[in-house]
Parts: structure tokens; C-alpha cells; sequence
């Protein structure tokens, strides 16, 4: 659908089992509910213990899983023998960010050998109601190897 | 020192209570651990429940404490009756976030009437050992009166 | 088309005008290929004293015609007395800058009362061949009065 | 002084050799006035034919030579067979860019083996008095072999 071919057949098993490793996001609550080639979604239902003074989800938690969301669908698109970096993410928050839960959805902008751009958007939900409270763009980087070294 | 002038005698009170209810700040484990005008500075103990697949800490638990550093910089600036908001964070990260602690060091830039332009350097800490792990450049902005709008 | 409202009838035409007073954009060759409501794209052909030492398009040419398509976008929807500033543009470079004519597309993505929040495309064209080379996120901003202060 | 160490001796007539390809610089009427381990200051005069709507230089204008002075920094360390390429740019703009003249001072945030992160402030020179007018933050890459791949 979105154009990309996965070199890993078991691409998805791949991002499900470095995203379990990733016990931030269980501290946060959050889970995958989308990955395909190029695009996965990360889920995280409101929570007080999130929040910033106003009340609303703060800007790291924000980024935390748009950060995720780009990472990972990056990394449906790597090497076998690749592991996946954070170069860089910038992040703007466009509204305060209020809901019953949140979807950060990452998407490949492009995929190169080394270097991986993604963008990802963040909702607020609240029943069907959805709002664009944030959006990512940010650098992966492919890491092969013993190191993790950029 | 900084050749900031806070306009709010009562400058760290205010980020100290402010501080105090970003209930995700707790969450984390971090602490202010310096407020002066223009300069914020938290800290946070490794906790393995912060990290990510490879058992660093998640590069959304450091844009949480360099946000944060940066937005109470911010405030040690602003009027009695400004609130501050992050409009935008850009995050790099330089190395693997290791360290038994970390400190995100928020820095003013240049203080306008609505925007406030900060940087962040996040290190890790063993003992008297420190190392550089991600830097931020942040836009905050005064919002003043009932509403929290951009 | 958009679902845009521009509050000024007359916003093309200040769109146009103010171009028109960018030097810049004649000293590189640019010139306005749309102008609609949250939207405004930039075209620019190829020129040798536009280039970085390999031959492309300098990074610099690049992020002036997207960030000129940005902030013309975000004028689309605002006062009649207001002006636009940039506040901060990021531009992901994705491939050399290659093409006999470059277009930069400028969209809104969130327009609020002082800050507004652009993304742009930069893609290189050869003939009917079209190759995505840059990505720009940037926040820009209403300034009103006498000032240009942010 | 920097604490860097060049890994190639005759580092600063590379750069100036690679400055001197890059046509654009000599549009804008650049010329390099500093290149040293990690660090290289451009500076450029004022001219009108490089303003944006209200007289200043254009956005555009003052990241060409941030950038250009980022990826020299960036190359004053780089192996003999890299080449040097923008990953990304992000700059924040302080205030109206206004002086005679002006410089754009690169340094090395982190040189690693593919990737340097670089800061650049961007100053409006008028006979001693200077301005802080932006601050860039930048990754770029060291390229090897034929290609120019990201």
C-alpha cells in the first residue's frame, strides 16, 4: 500500500520485540496498534502521572512516543543487521495536548542506506473526536555492528 | 552572574511550584537542581524503568528533562502574569544516554516580549565523570490570561 | 479545496506584493507559481551561481525558497495588519539538490493567532520527473504594530 | 585551543578549496575569515539584493552561510577521503537581521565517525557593536566513496 518493500520478511515481529525491550514504554502505557512497511502507530491512554503543570500530557511524553513511532518505522525498512538510532527529532506542539488517549502515527519521508527521515503526527482522541495536538520530524540512523555509534 | 534581569522578584518560587506540578517530572524521579535567572538546571537518577531497547535511557526521557529545563529558564524571565508553553523542541542526540545520572542544563538564548529562545545540554554523570549525550534548541513563548493558545 | 478561510479577501494580492518586495527571491529567480489559502508554492530554475561545491543547489537556496513559501503561506490566513516573521525553520536535506527547476511547497499545517505552524516540500524537476529532495518543519509568526519583535 | 586534533594536516586549504567551488557563497559575496580545528567564521556585507520584504536579509540568506559555515566546521575534522553534506539545519531567528555586515561562526558541538553535529550563531556586525541575530543547530554527514548517499 504505502510503496515500501521491507528487506526483512519478519519485519513486524522485529519492531514488536525491540518495542517490548523498550521499557519506557511500558512505564508510559503505551503499545503498537499499527506497523506495516514505512508506518507504525503507537497508542498511550491519558494518565495524570504524564502531565505538566496545566494539566495536559507533557511535551516528553509527546515526544517519547512520536520519537518511538518514528524509530520503529524506520526500522521496518532496515537491514536484518541493523539496529536503529535517534539522530535528531524536532518536535512542535501545536495545541495543549488534552484527551482520553493519544496515537502518535510515524511514517517514512525517505529511507536511505544509512540515514532514515520520518515525520509523525500526535492526536488527542476523545471518543471519535481527534485532534492534531503535535508533529515530528526527526533522523534515524541504521547502526550495524557491535557499536552504537553515530 | 547571567546578566539576566527576572522582571518577578519571586522568580524561583514560582518555577519551584510550577516545577512541582508536573506530576511527569515525579514520575521520572527528577529534580531542580539549580534556578537562576536565565538558567535551570534538573536532575535525574538511571532508572531502568526510563529506557530504551538497548537499555539507555529513552530519548524521550531526555527531551522531557531538557523541555522542562528549558521552559523553567524561560519562565525565570517572564512576568507575574505569563505562563510558559513549549512551541517547538529540536533534539540531537550525540551518544548512547549512559550514565548512573543525568542532568539537562536550560540556558536562555534571548528573551523576547513572546518568545523565548533556549538551549539545553544534557549530560551523563558517573561519578565526577561527565559526558555530553544530546543538546537542545527550544522556542517558549509567554501566554498570558485565561487561554493556553499558540 | 483547503478548508482554509483567509480573513482578507485580498490575500493574493498581498501575498504578491510583499513577494515581489523580497529581493532575494529576484536575485535567485524565484517567483510564485500558487498562491490559496494555507498554500503557497515557489518555483526556481536551475542556475549555476545557486551551487555548493558538488554541483546541486546550495542548502542555503533551498531553505530561502522554503522558507519563503512558509511564511506566504501562513500570510494567506492572517489580519490585514499583520506581518510575517520567521521564527524558526528545520529543513531535512533527503538527496543533492539536482533538477532543472526546483518548486518549494508551503502548507499550513496549524494556524493559530500569533504563531502559525508551515511545512514545506522542496522537490527537483526534470522534465515530468520529480524527485522529492528536502522537507522543511517551521513555525512563523503574526507580528502587529509598529514592531517587528517576536 | 579547541581540543580538537585535524586527522588531515593541510585541513584548512581543503576547506578553502571547497569554499571556493561553492558558487553560491560567491553570489552572496561570502568569504571565509576564520577556519581552524572545529570552527570556521564567514562573513558577508550587507547588500539590498539579498533582503527580505522589510530590508533585512532573508532567512534564507542567513542559514546559506550558518550552513556553510556548520559543514567546514565539520570537514576541518573529517578524514582525507570524506566529503561533507548537510543531514539537516535548524535555525532559530532572534531578531530582525540588520548590521553592515555579518558572520556566521560554526563550531563542533560532537565530530563522530559518519556524523558531526555543529552549532552556528549568526551576529549583525555595525562598527564594534554586534548582535546576536540566530543560532543554528545542524547534523551533517562525511560521505565516502563515489557517492553522495545519505
Amino acid at each position: 500500500m504505502s510503496g515500501f518493500e521491507p528487506r526483512v520478511p519478519e519485519f513486524a515481529d522485529r519492531v514488536r520485540e525491540s518495542f517490548a525491550r523498550q521499557r519506557f514504554m511500558t512505564t508510559l502505557g503505551a503499545s503498537l496498534s499499527l506497523v506495516e512497511p514505512g508506518a507504525v502507530d503507537i497508542e498511550l491512554p491519558f494518565d495524570a502521572s504524564l502531565t505538566q503543570q496545566h494539566g495536559f500530557l507533557h511535551a516528553g511524553v509527546v515526544a517519547a512516543i512520536a520519537d518511538s513511532a518514528c524509530g520503529y518505522a524506520a526500522l521496518t525498512l532496515m537491514d536484518a543487521d541493523a539496529a536503529v538510532l535517534s539522530v535528531e527529532v524536532k518536535l512542535n506542539l501545536l495545541e495543549p495536548a488534552a484527551g482520553e488517549r493519544f496515537a502518535a502515527r510515524g511514517r517514512i519521508v525517505r529511507s536511505g542506506r544509512t540515514l532514515t527521515v520520518c515525520r509523525a503526527d500526535v492526536v488527542g482522541l476523545d471518543g471519535d473526536d481527534e485532534r492534531h495536538v503535535a508533529t515530528m520530524l526527526a533522523t534515524m540512523m541504521a547502526v550495524r555492528g557491535a557499536g552504537l555509534e553515530s
